[in-house]
């Protein structure tokens, strides 16, 4: 309730401060305000003036961070300041252990999760367009929306089957048909959304038709593709997608902390919550925590084999070779601890360590610019949360704002780092050729081999 | 011009009428109505509001079909109709002649061409939205989305080299470099871009911003993706890009042609002019051109040959299965035509001669959705052209706005039917691996082929 607070005696200076009953009679929406006009120039008149914002945001449910009327009655014994801790932390403890159920039932259910909560990110970012936009003239632009949502989710989820399960699509018929022409079917599945769209632009709307065309399309950008990246990281193996977003979680939570126990610095004008010192002590705790993380997983072959072979072939992986220990000289400056102890100067360690590392450092000093970000697209439509769904944290995208960046991040090195051309799938893909294309490949490469003297 | 007086009528229906002058004492921009307001409350209230949009976009420059003094003064003997024609006219025809001489240059100097043209279009957008979100009081803003387009490019750019001259880049180190960590590198850059944005947040222009970076990358995601398409189909053989792009063209001029002399029916309110007439004509010729143009230019290895094998090798190419003739046999309806001519009834045809057809049925009936979006898109901040760069015809984006989606639809085509996997491809795939991983392909491969009993 602070930060909208903050919002109100921003623009209202005289009205906000005397008493939180005014406030929240500002609040409230009135159904008069947020129904829609159809009357043309009236539309353009309060249309996307910022200071009436407000107004069409309303409507957006906001977290009350309350319990139900029970857990109400109980916590209003409590001073404010720690009310909002037990709700934010009740809530935390569930949905971790909901994860944790999650993660035991594997990568299937993992997937289905993600899926889950990219509609309803979508949905809630659609809302609020639609709010500020307001097209409620057009039913069925909501619709629209979700035909493009549909049709991108198709297109990505249809390359990542191909990416990595083409052996098995191989053997049917019409499956095959849909790899084949992958492309080309999203393309015309596209290309009806947007003969729909020009078809539908009607005069006097324009402006904001296509400012909603926009939205929709910026929203699929970000949630769509990025929770697809997401999707293709747990592929690699659910290693690949838990210990990342534990990261972000744990940089998260202790920030929190920090911040909430020793915070005095203000970090950043956007969220003025946030503190040097929850972002440094954040920093430091997910550096542990992710090499702790690391050792603790990364010898489980349930976490760190690749799907395609723990599920499909349901046999033992080999390890990866990011799991597989290795010696590492110890940095000459530790040498005397290694003297002292009479012991080598060399530990086994698996490279994941490492790479563990990196993601900590990137979800402690890079994520939270995925937190500002939402906090001022909030600010710039003038909400405090993006919706209700988790009381304590608000909507869904309020906790998932870093995820999508980090996912990104995973995705990127995974694709730089981890699965540098893999030998197996490019022979997978030398099978799909036909056959005299088989034994043209076969051929060439031999000679290639040759020239190069590694076949005699 | 008629448009612009539409336009007008539509909004001052007492004022436009009387003179032309009175018409174009509003279209001519005002400088204290253009200038930037840096009142944050003022510039709330007269944000975004659709009725004043004009006041925004009228800075943009826009074609007056102006010529010069010289052939202005000749022009003015002629009737208004056709002084419109003559300048058009005129600068198709500069335009075609300037597109003639560099396709018979080759591919270097087209794709530099798709470059300079989406350098201008990105421009011209950008302009349109620092015009509508005034955020002149952010000189960087623009260099931001600058910064956007030069990393977009980066990615997209480095995606097609590593696609296409892979081999070539084995050869030098630093490239190599380049090419491992593409994504990595380009990942970063957006990642800068990213963080220069947040930070660059400033209270009372939230809205504002968040707005310019979804604008800017709305058009990324058009013009940048779209252009790089086009690169693509280039590399596939410069017919790839040629065709699709004069069947625009001539799509475009038979409309106008069909429309001016037949047109009758209005085809669609976004663009009055636009009639069924012109559409139907504009299809059927663009049909009959391609086949033309397919028979035409099929046999040629100038324009046949993939860039690789032509520029690279320097070698004749082996001519691709697509312009390889192929006996069809005729339609049983027809076969008393060959009866009567008492000869075979087959024909000879390459396979593109087909491709045409269904790429001139796209750029027929599909790509003028492409048109009809930009005028929606101009029709919504009140503009007539996207700038005055071609007179009679404004700006680039207007005459490209159908290039884009039909590029595109090229590339996919290309995709599904004409580069499927490649054996060449693959192999030099296998070469990239270390030694070890290309024994290991090789061993893989040989064991499959004998199972499959392609190999002894």
């Amino acid at each position: 309730m602070h930060e909208t607070e903050d919002v109100l005696r921003q623009r209202h200076p005289a009205e906000a401060s005397p008493s939180k009953a005014a406030a929240e009679r500002l609040l409230k929406p009135k159904i008069e305000d947020v129904r829609p006009t159809s009357d043309e120039s009236d539309m353009e008149a309060i249309l996307h003036d910022e200071d009436r914002m407000e107004r069409y945001t309303k409507s957006i449910p906001q977290d009350k961070g309350s319990l139900g009327e029970f857990a109400d009655s109980f916590l209003e014994s409590l001073p404010p300041r720690w009310r909002n801790w037990v709700v934010r932390g009740v809530f935390t403890f569930i949905m971790v252990s909901m994860f944790s159920f999650l993660v035991n039932r594997g990568a299937t259910w993992l997937m289905a999760l993600v899926f889950l909560i990219q509609f309803k990110c979508f949905q809630e970012i659609i809302t609020i367009g639609l709010a500020v936009y307001r097209l409620y003239d057009f039913p069925w632009f909501r619709t629209l929306s979700w035909y493009f949502l549909v049709t991108s989710n198709y297109f990505f989820f249809g390359e990542s089957l191909i990416d990595y399960w083409a052996i098995l699509l191989r053997k049917d018929n019409f499956l095959n048909f849909l790899v084949t022409y992958h492309r080309l079917i999203s393309f015309f599945l596209y290309c009806i959304g947007f003969v729909w769209f020009v078809l539908s632009l009607r005069k006097g709307y324009y402006m904001r038709q296509f400012s909603l065309f926009a939205w929709t399309h910026i929203s699929l950008l970000l949630i769509v593709s990025q929770s697809f990246f997401i999707i293709q990281n747990i592929f690699q193996g659910i290693i690949w997608f838990l210990a990342p977003v534990s990261m972000i979680i744990c940089c998260d939570i202790m920030s929190y902390f920090f911040g909430f126990f020793f915070g005095k610095t203000p970090l950043i004008k956007l969220s003025p919550k946030k503190t040097w010192e929850g972002f440094v002590g954040g920093a430091f705790s997910t550096v542990v925590f992710g090499i702790l993380l690391a050792l603790f997983l990364g010898h489980r072959p349930f976490f760190v084999c690749p799907v395609e072979d723990y599920y499909i072939d349901n046999t033992n992986c080999s390890i990866p070779p990011s799991f597989q220990p290795e010696s590492y000289a110890v940095p000459r400056p530790f040498y005397w601890i290694f003297k002292i102890l009479r012991r080598d100067p060399h530990i086994q360690l698996f490279p994941f360590v490492f790479h563990a590392i990196v993601m900590a450092l990137f979800a402690s000093l890079l994520g939270p610019f995925g937190g500002f970000f939402a906090s001022g697209f909030k600010r710039a439509f003038k909400i405090k949360d993006f919706g209700d769904v988790i009381p304590g944290h608000g909507g869904l995208m309020d906790r998932f704002d870093c995820q999508l960046l980090m996912g990104t991040f995973v995705n990127v090195f995974i694709h730089t780092f981890i699965r540098v051309p893999n030998p197996s799938k490019l022979v997978t893909q030398i099978l799909w050729l036909g056959p005299e294309d088989q034994l043209t490949v076969f051929n060439a490469l031999r000679e290639e081999l040759t020239k190069s003297g590694l076949l005699p």
